[in-house]
């Protein structure tokens, strides 16, 4: 685990395929952009050839330093396709709103994105292993790891922690009002944005003592 | 454009490759559970082979009867790809809660996800095409395809449009509080579900009378 304030990453680097083609003033290959948008979502898609076909699968991670982090089950054929080397491409999007247009043409999406190629490592080490997953609680809710019961030596051996580094990675966002046509602007519709967002709610406490059935 | 009421359409077809094997009671085959997944949200994956990668995109999309559309311009490499044949896997994934268990081993998240293969049908005829067009802006706010500028013959043309079958498909889901082991239902922590979703706000008029430069 490591304090982005305390160590200095190399920067993100840039290839024909993470090189955003179209529209590309809305891309960036800044890292602080990068990890922000990463920080704010919890569910990457990770895609990747499986048995001959490309395959997909979205799933919880987290970041840390300059890696993401997902945890999951050995028995997953995508995870085994990772470990045998396959390379893995993992996307995570946020809406941010609705853009409404005075055309149907212009009408589009505030969103901020990141894609990321990357193979992954498998967090084998112990130690590590056991830092990456409070991570992954902590992220939850800040100082929860050590509040519940850790995990123990058979759910550890279970849980299959794979890291990718965030390098070859790029963020695209929109942001702002819709851009009509200039004889447009006087069309009698509501234009502007919508604007969206995860919400969460007030916790609901679960009130079992024992497992449901 | 086809009214789900009026239309029989064929059951989901069950592959190996479609068919959920971890947890597979959270797994649903169900074309009615699929499409009010696909209903809720709004941005998909797309992922496909590029040049001889994985490659990643996500993007708006909506569902007509039996198929996913997407749309955007024709200069896109996936789109390029999925044009000469590729194969397509979508994925839509909606977060629905935080499940915080008493153990760090049972953290969970509540989820809806949709996960589909196909191969892309690009929208030519033009009565389609539109219909389709139509579809994706009243889809934001009901009727207001009829209130904004119509496409030009120029904005039709550089518009792709394409149709994906929900045939092979799958849905996954997890709802629920967290579920522990026996003995930790005793510790001191709380424990249960802090739900999530897309919420939207007010929309925010676009005071510009020109484009912003």
């Amino acid at each position: 685990m490591t304090d982005d304030a305390k160590q200095k990453f190399p920067p993100i680097v840039q290839t024909p395929r993470n090189t955003v083609q179209r529209l590309s003033r809305r891309a960036s290959y800044d890292r602080d952009v990068i990890n922000a948008i990463l920080d704010d979502a919890y569910v990457a898609v990770i895609s990747a050839m499986v048995e001959g076909t490309v395959r997909a699968q979205p799933i919880y991670y987290w970041r840390s330093g300059d890696e993401l982090f997902v945890h999951g089950s050995r028995h997953n054929a995508l995870f085994e396709a990772l470990l045998k080397g396959e390379e893995a491409c993992l996307t995570v999007a946020l809406l941010d709103g609705l853009v409404m247009a005075r055309s149907a043409f212009h009408h589009s999406m505030n969103y901020r994105s990141v894609v990321v190629y990357a193979r992954a490592r498998a967090v084998t080490d112990e130690k590590e292993k056991m830092a990456a997953l409070k991570h992954s609680v902590d992220r939850l809710s800040p100082g929860r790891s050590a509040e519940v019961r850790k995990p123990s030596e058979a759910e550890l051996r279970g849980t299959l922690v794979l890291a990718f580094p965030i390098s070859e990675a790029s963020a695209k966002a929109r942001s702002g009002g819709p851009v009509d046509d200039p004889e447009d602007y006087g069309l009698p519709v509501w234009a502007g944005v919508i604007p969206c967002k995860i919400a969460f709610d007030e916790g609901v406490e679960d009130p079992n003592t024992q497992p449901p059935i």
